[in-house]
């Protein structure tokens, strides 16, 4: 595939402990020259769809990258790490779900590797034992193909998908983030909203659990004034 | 203007989504030799002075470089995406007083132009779609005129200057900074206490709303007791 | 002592503030091609133990670097700023234990310097202005005994080892470590544990204060169910 001169990496470390400049370190003495972008080190412990869901919505705007994300609440039970090929870019971590919409934002995955290591019970730390030098070898232009046997990509774990559906009169979505700025980005699409016939000017009544909420579905935030509940298409176009 | 190695960004984007890397992934892609560094993202949001004051604190110690900073409550609404020029480097950001802080440390604006666009009122993710391009384009030793037309410095938003006077026999100072160790940084300087012949090793009175505290005026706070309340000047004079 | 590459940087300053940025500035000013590792910038305020822990963790798992730790209750009294020399990297922050449990992770102290600068007790922001301008010139290769006077490392400032010993039929551990994911590292090894015949597969009494829980000793926390206890020897061997 050839090198990569940048590497985007993302986990629910947290930066108060050592652990992701752990990986940089084995990272840099791998790949002297390769620039790493930290997604995030903040998704929630565990929470696999957070970390799919924020990396798919961050790779389309990143270099060709190897891209390193390790949320993985199955160490130390025998998941398996793999590499995932797309069309432009790579992508290594768990096979749990966390890399395969961010590979759709890619253009879909490719070919798929299940990374040779350490007895994948054993007391290793995976991001920094496995996943941080497979990432660096990748990065220095490797062929995922050395770093073990290739695996279907139609087999590797998927996520279910987000609720996105019509219901009678209703769409129903799920709630994918909640920002610092306390937009909550809901699973639904503009074209989904158009098969109810609403299009930005129109009126929503915004249901979440037992509350409910009139408001308008206008073109940005700054249609309302300050304090006013909005419904708008984000960058993310949901 | 030539083209800069380091460039600057701060934000209030916070660290737990993919805002801050996706910016990074742009200005990777598009100035893939300039050194980034983050001044902080976890600027409160939409709270431009906070933000102001703690770039215009750091510019002066970062090589000569592209400063983009974004704290911008008034994204989606007519406000001017501006680049404004100083001896020491560029900054890039919203025209709502962000940035002439720093620029006033830096040497003064020498120039400012509009940056064009995108629709200011779109839904577009502005850091990452407008700014982030403009910055590493400017980076790269684009020009700044080839960004926009040029637009008075005297007419750019100016937020209101702290509070920092003399009523009577009381110094009245605005708090600008608290930071993690409990320093409260007020906008007084030494030379307005010498006004009233307050120097260190004198003591002083400091009202803050109903409460009061005597403490001492000292060198440093290694020169009291832990647990002790001291008045010192900082790292920013101040 | 040749130039480094790379150079880590941890302290307690957070990430709210521009002080990580300033030192960032200042080293990049001075080191271009320097390549920094941010270990972690959120060690509770002053708590050097815990600085020096994660340090220590880190540090072997980094390319040969100079390594500039501030976590410096003692900035304004006359605590001295020190480099220690090791095989395989060098060491720079303040005379306080900060720095020797990593010195030792490198392989010990060969020798030690005090940082000649400004006064001690000044008002200076000594990360900034002392210890990161030192970092910088040790970076480019500047020998260590030109940034001041040797020192025996034998008198360098150690903190107190953790408490980690037999008592009777007791194993007596400090808690190092409690990580975001729930971790509570302990001093205690598995060689000490093996001392009471403890070995993967027997079970333990675990107080706390007044509380005390059983647990089963395993290889890995994948080795019990969801929301059990378990103890077991983690990646930094504890």
């Amino acid at each position: 595939m050839g090198s990569f001169a940048c590497l985007s990496f993302l986990t629910d470390y947290g930066l108060e402990d050592g652990f992701v400049a752990a990986c940089h370190g084995v990272i840099a003495a791998r790949a002297p020259d390769v620039r790493i972008i930290d997604v995030t080190h903040l998704v929630p412990p565990g929470d696999v769809r957070r970390g799919a869901v924020v990396l798919a919505q961050v790779v389309p705007y990143l270099p060709p990258a190897v891209h390193l994300a390790v949320v993985d609440p199955g160490v130390g039970t025998p998941r398996r790490a793999v590499v995932v090929t797309t069309g432009r870019g790579v992508l290594v971590g768990p096979d749990n779900g966390l890399l395969l919409d961010a590979a759709g934002a890619l253009g879909g995955p490719r070919a798929a590797y299940r990374i040779r290591g350490p007895d994948p019970v054993s007391r290793t730390f995976h991001g920094r034992d496995v996943f941080a030098p497979a990432a660096a070898a990748l990065a220095r232009g490797v062929e995922p193909a050395a770093l073990g046997p290739p695996v279907d990509p139609a087999g590797l774990v998927r996520l279910p998908p987000p609720v996105r559906r019509l219901v009678a009169d209703t769409v129903e979505a799920e709630v994918l983030l909640v920002d610092r700025f306390g937009n909550v980005q809901l699973a639904a699409d503009p074209a989904l909203l158009a098969r109810l016939g609403l299009t930005p000017g129109a009126r929503l009544r915004l249901a979440v659990g037992a509350a409910a909420h009139d408001l308008p579905y206008r073109g940005t935030f700054g249609d309302v004034g300050v304090g006013e509940l909005v419904a708008y298409v984000d960058s993310a176009g949901l």
